[in-house]
């Protein structure tokens, strides 16, 4: 008997492991089936449903057949049981059964109105998983992704307006929404749909700013397949990949405000400790990032005498560099920071600092590991968004609020976009004209983050219904919106089909006609980032990279021995040989900024070297990803020197 | 209050996200420290401790630290609660404590002797992941990638020794471990140290069948980097992937025997019904993995007029790839059949007929995405064995039995190599030479799949003492035998540092010199093979890839519709314009198999063709990973139209 009961517990064990493989393999076939839509849609030039929304609604199909096609397996788990020994809920419960001992794992606390949802069947339990997965490992290289391969070139000239968007408009997006919904919950409380004490006005704040993070992945992928213009794509990049930073810390800031007294009233305190913490979590994300990422760069520009370089050995440095990256996000977790900022910039480091010290291969090893890992995650998350709607079984759909935050969503978008577009007009030389302002407003899709926000915490009912309006506005932002990306660019009359390689040229042309004019333009942030650049050019490039002019020559004299031990030999090599002039090309970016803001009038010599390090950095980017930079590389073929650099 | 409640509730939760951030970060940090190890050891060329051998030792390290430097945070884990309402363990326990429901999920079922092992602490429980994570996520890559890089041409050549090793020697080595455990068993029960009715002899075998996989990963390494002898090589690689898949197919059919009445009796009905099992699951899974394979190479193939072929999106491309490959694991899983077989024969296959239609971007970046997740997975689970030596927490020591199985591992590794290489050289034209039986029987080391199958269901003490032993004879041989290979390839005088191309050209020029003598030894395996080359050369390689002779050619006259629909036009224009030179080149390899079994010399030129055939087998070998045939590619050079197709 013994023996057999055994045999039996082994059967059913195996039983489990089949059916995390089962759950595998629905996401499996669901992502086969999206790529080979995005297959046939490519074939078709079909740009109304993108491949998110794609994925989105297979999820949904799928989810509504495991919904009414399997039956509820196990009917015992509805029921609750008492237990009077036991004080508070231990991570790990012993029960004695029959005889038979089980371990059970904790897994959430549920409110008592939630218990019926939970009957049933565990296929349905099994699909629903775990939020950390989402955070651990489903959001890092997204985030990651864009980060390493945001366009630095055209993000920092326009890096105010992205910062004011970003920062700013994120706010007033959530204080907006947090208004608007706590006008509908008071009318809800008034009609009798919700108990007063269920709904504060923290929690509509928390609303608020889980749904200000705005999603880039879909308009951007057509953006950049319609190679739309370049000003308008990097606004739009450089706020959604900031916004999503701030909306999460900012979500989080929310969610440990508490006052002391009365929820519902302002307590200043409190509110000021919100704030601290925002502005400490943000700050030390940043530094857990960038830390890594020189680390990283560090390790991979290291060259002792004895030792081989690491980038002789291209999948040490491609998984010294990923696992790097990795921890930098789990770091800030583990040290209850935010991940996805520190990942963010992270991945904009990476892309500045180590992208030199890297091999050719393991430049592109990177890209394309991290390229494709940005593409499965996004499409798992699109997927489970869809499963979610009917396999997630605490729904609660409240018509009332599910329209307001409609409504709510879009007059928040709308007081982001257009007040802070005229500010920033009044001091921008480029202005941004009103139809990108319209595609801007129209590009504000929500996506994988505000899901991963409101499905961290889904016990508590207005917990619920936040997740399921969440999930609709997603739904809806992502078909109607994304799909109609394409009609709206036609109808708005923006510049389709720009080839960068054009667009710079274009630029230079204008460059050499009217320097003047051109030179204020690209200053437009240049008071913000100059003393950086010029921080970042004399002493962290040299120390970190490859590139840069010797710290022999940009640190003072008594520092030199320092200098020279710290300086690439061959970036000495490149000094020594050349005679200085590659100190001076390689600081002409720098010199130019300081220039145009001066207004004076540069000689055509230095004009020359300015173009060449335009080339250089464009070549960093093309390379990076999303651009095309082929020509300009054939443009910089005259200066082998810099080639070699870059 | 219950505002407050709330949010502790929601801290304790952020409480749990952070706990996975640190687990994976510990991962992280011992996978860091050991690529800088490897790092080192690759300056100082130091080959006694090999990467995994240094992945075990931190983790050990790291696991020693983490058991001892944490305490018990959980106290209340350790005690058993009684339920009787319960009848049997539901999957979701929803318990109330204290007007509070807790939902928790189901583990295992753990024996009452080990209730005491699971109390306390929540690090060492959280550090023992679940074991599903192995079989569904860590193995599947590295298995895949050894079937995917598998030198085909090499492998084939020594298919029936590969074969006769792996099947017929696994199963020696269960047999003969079971029978020595057995023996020391009995002697365990009758000084009293083990109760006569724990331990069966179908648990012995069971024992014996767990510990026959042997692991190629360490061994390989060294071999791979020192270039020995091809023909040693191939035979230790072959045999250890093949051995893998009979050995957890041999560990399954051996669990399921279930003998009606006493244990310990045979029973003849149970046995051939295990039998049954064995080769039906090794079939299935055969066919399972294939058949993915056969449909991924078909998708990368298709030709429809109006479509744009996949290869023209490599990323969409990769990513079908992979989805598809992992899909043949999940599937085989799913399906209650060996995922690690139907995943093994699913790379065999991709290789042969997939790789073929990847788009050169495509080539690349399925190669190195598949050569980094192996490497990944395979240091995280040598890092996971060092880790779990300490974080543990059942394990039993039993010296007898420890001892016990040292003996009967290397008495049954003897027993397999020794009889089976006498009976293979009766047979074989080129014998293997005595020194390469002793470094097969020196390259017994177990691995990640022994610990796997180990720590599959660890629940009843005869499993405890199973799980303990494995992982020493793990860690003993991996170190010992590990550390020892390259002092012991000097001992034994085997050749290293052989250029594969030198190889290769002295077997051209020992062809042209003594065609009869090469072709006999060429053909060992040629009768196994001959019929599956011909029907694969002509039927199956021109439906599944742009290779071989067009189907008009090999089919009857009368399948001459079909046969023109399902002709890739490349070959057909190949054809076309070769006039027929490409068909009897492509067809010399089968014809020399043919004409070396009939002892018939072959006319110069057709020599000549072989040549090039050689060649072009060569190129895909080579750019599937483990050899590095630059030379050979000068080679084929003066042959445009062979590169083109290769």
């Amino acid at each position: 008997m013994e023996k057999l009961k055994k045999y039996v517990s082994v059967k059913d064990e195996d039983q489990f492991y089949h059916q995390g493989a089962v759950e595998l393999l629905v996401f499996n076939f669901l992502l086969i089936l999206t790529i080979l839509t995005i297959w046939l849609f490519k074939n078709h030039r079909f740009r109304f449903l993108h491949e998110t929304g794609g994925a989105m609604l297979y999820g949904l199909v799928m989810g509504l057949i495991i919904r009414y096609a399997t039956k509820a397996s196990d009917v015992e788990s509805g029921t609750v049981y008492e237990c009077e020994k036991l004080k508070s809920g231990p991570s790990t419960l012993l029960i004695n059964i029959t005889n038979q001992v089980y371990e059970y794992q904790y897994k959430r606390e549920i409110s008592h109105s939630n218990v019926n949802g939970h009957q049933g069947n565990a296929m349905l339990q099994k699909m629903t998983f775990d939020p950390s997965i989402f955070f651990n490992i489903l959001l890092p290289p997204i985030i990651f992704h864009a980060g390493y391969s945001l366009k630095k070139r055209h993000f920092f000239r326009n890096l105010g307006s992205i910062l004011t968007y970003a920062f700013l408009g994120t706010a007033i997006s959530c204080v907006v929404i947090g208004l608007i919904m706590y006008g509908f919950v008071k009318a809800m409380v008034h009609i009798g749909q919700l108990e007063e004490w269920e709904f504060h006005f923290t929690d509509c704040l928390f609303f608020g700013s889980l749904m200000s993070a705005t999603d880039p992945v879909t308009v951007l992928a057509i953006f950049h397949e319609l190679h739309v213009d370049t000003d308008l794509y990097t606004l739009l990049f450089g706020e959604s990949v900031l916004n999503d930073a701030v909306a999460i810390v900012l979500t989080y800031s929310i969610s440990i405000y508490s006052p002391k007294e009365n929820p519902n009233a302002f307590d200043a305190a409190a509110f000021f400790q919100s704030v601290g913490n925002f502005l400490g979590i943000f700050a030390g994300s940043f530094a857990m990032g960038s830390s890594y990422a020189v680390v990283t760069a560090l390790i991979s520009f290291m060259h002792l005498t004895k030792f081989t370089k690491l980038c002789e050995f291209p999948m040490l440095e491609t998984g010294l560099f990923f696992l790097l990256s990795w921890s930098a996000f789990l770091s800030a977790e583990a040290a209850g920071l935010t991940g996805i900022v520190a990942v963010l910039f992270c991945g904009v480091t990476q892309a500045h600092y180590t992208y030199n010290n890297l091999s050719p291969d393991s430049k592109m090893r990177t890209k394309q590991l991290f390229e494709f890992m940005n593409f499965l995650a996004e499409n798992v998350i699109f997927c489970y968004m869809g499963l979610a709607l009917f396999t997630f079984q605490n729904h609660l759909f409240s018509p009332l609020f599910i329209f307001g935050a409609f409504v709510a969503v879009f007059v928040a978008r709308a007081c982001n976009i257009y007040p802070l577009s005229f500010l920033l007009n009044l001091g921008r030389k480029q202005k941004i004209p009103r139809n990108f302002q319209h595609m801007m407003m129209f590009s504000g899709l929500r996506g994988a983050i505000a899901f991963a926000l409101a499905i961290r915490e889904t016990e508590s009912q207005p917990k619920q219904m936040m997740f399921t309006t969440a999930l609709l506005i997603v739904f809806f932002t992502v078909w109607v919106f994304g799909g109609g990306t394409t009609p709206m660019l036609t109808w708005l009359q923006i510049r389709v089909g720009i080839d960068p390689d054009e667009d710079l040229k274009a630029e230079a042309a204008s460059q050499s006609a009217s320097n003047l004019d051109k030179n204020t333009t690209k200053a437009e942030s240049a008071w913000l980032f100059r003393i950086w650049y010029g921080f970042d050019h004399k002493y962290l490039k040299p120390i970190l990279t490859h590139a840069g002019p010797p710290l022999t020559m940009t640190l003072p004299e008594w520092c030199n021995p320092v200098a020279r031990l710290l300086t690439s030999p061959s970036a000495y090599g490149d000094q020594l040989t050349d005679d200085g002039t590659d100190y001076i090309i390689n600081n002409d970016e720098l010199t130019e900024n300081y220039e145009s803001s001066a207004h004076i009038p540069v000689p055509a010599q230095d004009r020359t070297g300015s173009t060449q390090a335009t080339g250089k950095e464009d070549i960093l980017e093309g390379d990076l990803g999303l651009g095309g930079y082929k020509l300009q590389l054939e443009h910089t073929a005259g200066q082998p020197q810099m080639n070699s650099l870059a």
